[in-house]
């Protein structure tokens, strides 16, 4: 399911938005064993959604009839948000602000998906309502913290769905099930009717099955919003993508794949495809990247955690799955002292970077060094996690656009993915040259 | 003297550079009971900048030959910086990247200037080496903290001079001594070699008698430095000034004169004379930066103050004048959260300012209420040094770019000054409306 051939579909008459929902909602009762959703919608809520599209004119409206998913740290009026703690449950009267602009385009809203609790970590376990299993195979990780919204896209219950990616939230399930990740530039998606994870960091994300579904998505989501005081305007020039381009890989011993070498073989592979659409690969220094990705668990903006649920976690710690709740507390005792010499590292670090960005396109890395099952995360749930965040920790911080995409699969069938990241408002041109890749990738 | 005189008698060989310092040096010699600087170049030492100046074509340089004085907390090649703290002083070997930049350009460094100690107050009174009087009467304060540095153009002693400006600091001696006061936007004047108050909002800022001659010093002194990471390129497209503009100036309620009705008749006539160049007034809610300003002081950036010196207050804590002591040692008690919390409220302020500059050219605001005698800030050190800070606090946290111009005199000679701000980048354009204001004003 694209965006392209449904709307096609519904143009032709051979499909209606409401026949479409039916089979999405069998394919959702189908797969009830996996806890990828927290809430579906009715059909009495969809109804209004699904009453509103038969005035519109399926040409006009860039989303018409296009199902998504929610994840559900972000707000769909009428309908709880819950973080995946059942405690902080709340019912907004409005949609935040991107989840409107979806609607206003056609969009129809299929529910709320489950994630790691309060958006915090990258395994999809973590989560009272159950373990989202992976896609492809059940008893491998489905990747998080927006596990539910990653893997509703893959298994055809929404052709594109919302995340959130504070530290790799939006790229990491991406890989691990064979789809498109976006994680935009900060700002440039509103997070108004957002559950702040880190405020100062927070990205809405995109899930789709290809580039393309992406771009359309970003461009009705890519909105100022007056009221989100870190919305940002895309700058009215932008790169685009060149038929010709550099583009950085980290140095032979700073990438990390945890002793998967299929992985390791499958990013190579990627390299040589990215050379073979006209790209010159360079070697990178990843050292200011890696630095970065060090402050953010490590550094004070563990705390800005804390601050957004610092109510709940001094008056009922109960209400959190244990993991979430050491992270999150550990946020209490930093200082401001410890805040501003981070600051001052990071603000080091993100020129160092910048100035080996200067050069080229854009950098490749792999989107994770490695994929897991849930049986190994939930023997070690803090370290698993932390390596899956080696290659995505460092984004937000050093605030870069990223563009994650399928990479081929390895022999169990499980997928790998490469992430394409490069200045800040350069999303577009991340997503032109990620659907080239694509595209030579299923010529083959 | 002004450069473009300076440089005219130079090319007319009416003066030469040596036969300058050696007026320079007997002004400064009258002036040794008045602190103004805490080191003046010996002969010997300025031989070389002499000496170097007659290989050179006074054409060729945009700044040959002028000499130029530099705030104590800003390095000079092989002369102490003390930032008013005798036991604090270091003696680099390389100059501040901007000194270097003025330098090469033909200045002529004559010494290092006087201010509030670790450039924390607007006084002028808060230095070990004595209070900076008033360049007009020496019983009214100088203003600070870049107190030598104002008094010390304002005497003749230098052409222009480098300040710091990190809540008003490079405005408010500005205002005090008839001079302008450009305080750059964010990271345009580099900061490397200059000792950190607020290192996140520290501005290098220039004094001058005009703003013909701050705009020659910008023009050298705004260039990109790799090795600040708070240094910012300027864009390549800037604003400037329109014959017909729009500007701000605070509702009536909101205009704080602290009694000086003197005061606030020559804000009004400055009003009257912007609308005479071609401007029209429109009122301007002040909340945003009036609560903006409270964050300054009272919230957590106080910690960047005590991180700069924590060596020094923790260890040698007599070595720190009273008041300082106690407003740098507050910093080491905010927390993260604290942090974060203020950080959300600075950018919903600045995102409501923004929104209230986004259709006017710039805001007008006087650049201090009222002005105090020496004794009156000795007997009240704390609320005064407030009061002065009332229109400059919030001009860094909201990052926008300022000029200080002079506005007439009060019936005892005491000079007025207002300030134009408007969104950083903005430098350019607000000099040139300032020109243009103090052209009027002289040919009146």
């Amino acid at each position: 399911m694209t965006i392209s051939d449904l709307k096609n579909s519904y143009i032709n008459k051979r499909l209606t938005p409401r026949e479409l929902m039916k089979q999405i909602k069998e394919r959702i009762d189908a797969n009830a064993d996996n806890p990828i959703w927290i809430y579906t919608l009715s059909d009495e809520e969809l109804e209004p959604y699904l009453k509103n599209l038969e005035n519109c004119d399926a040409l006009s409206l860039p989303l018409y009839g296009i199902p998504f998913a929610i994840k559900d740290n972000i707000d769909l009026k009428n309908v709880p948000t819950t973080a995946a703690c059942p405690d902080y449950s709340y019912t907004p009267s409005e949609s935040a602000y991107v989840v409107a602009k979806l609607i206003e385009a056609g969009a129809i809203p299929v529910g709320k998906t489950n994630l790691d609790q309060f958006a915090t970590g990258l395994v999809g376990t973590r989560s009272p309502y159950g373990a989202c299993k992976n896609s492809i195979n059940p008893e491998y990780i489905s990747g998080g913290s927006s596990s539910g919204s990653a893997v509703s896209v893959a298994l055809d219950m929404a052709v594109f769905s919302l995340g959130t990616d504070t530290a790799g939230s939006g790229r990491v399930p991406a890989a691990f099930n064979n789809l498109v990740g976006v994680k935009p530039s900060k700002g440039v998606l509103s997070t108004s009717g957002v559950v702040p994870a880190c405020r100062s960091l927070d990205c809405v994300s995109i899930f789709a099955n290809d580039t393309q579904d992406a771009r359309v998505v970003f461009d009705v989501a890519a909105s100022f919003d007056e009221n989100d005081p870190y919305s940002t305007e895309m700058p009215s020039t932008q790169n685009s993508a060149l038929s010709s381009f550099t583009f950085a890989v980290p140095k032979k011993e700073q990438l990390e794949f945890f002793g998967d070498s299929e992985a390791e073989k499958l990013f190579y592979k990627s390299v040589e495809s990215f050379k073979f659409i006209g790209g010159v690969a360079v070697d990178m220094d990843f050292t200011p990247m890696l630095e970065a990705a060090n402050l953010l668990y490590y550094g004070p903006w563990v705390t800005e955690r804390y601050v957004a649920v610092k109510d709940m976690i001094e008056n009922k710690p109960d209400s959190f799955i244990e993991v979430t709740k050491t992270i999150i507390a550990s946020g209490k005792t930093k200082s401001a002292e410890d805040y501003f010499n981070a600051e001052y590292k990071l603000k080091a670090y993100k020129r160092q970077s910048d100035m080996l960005m200067k050069d080229i396109d854009f950098a490749l890395t792999p989107t994770t060094g490695t994929i897991y099952k849930i049986d190994e995360v939930n023997a070690d749930p803090i370290q698993l996690n932390t390596n899956l965040g080696y290659y995505t920790n460092f984004m937000n911080l050093l605030d870069f656009s990223a563009c994650a995409v399928p990479a081929g699969f390895r022999e169990n069938g499980m997928p790998f993915g490469v992430t394409l990241f490069s200045d800040a408002f350069d999303d577009r041109k991340l997503m032109q040259i990620g659907e080239r890749y694509m595209k030579k990738d299923s010529n083959e």
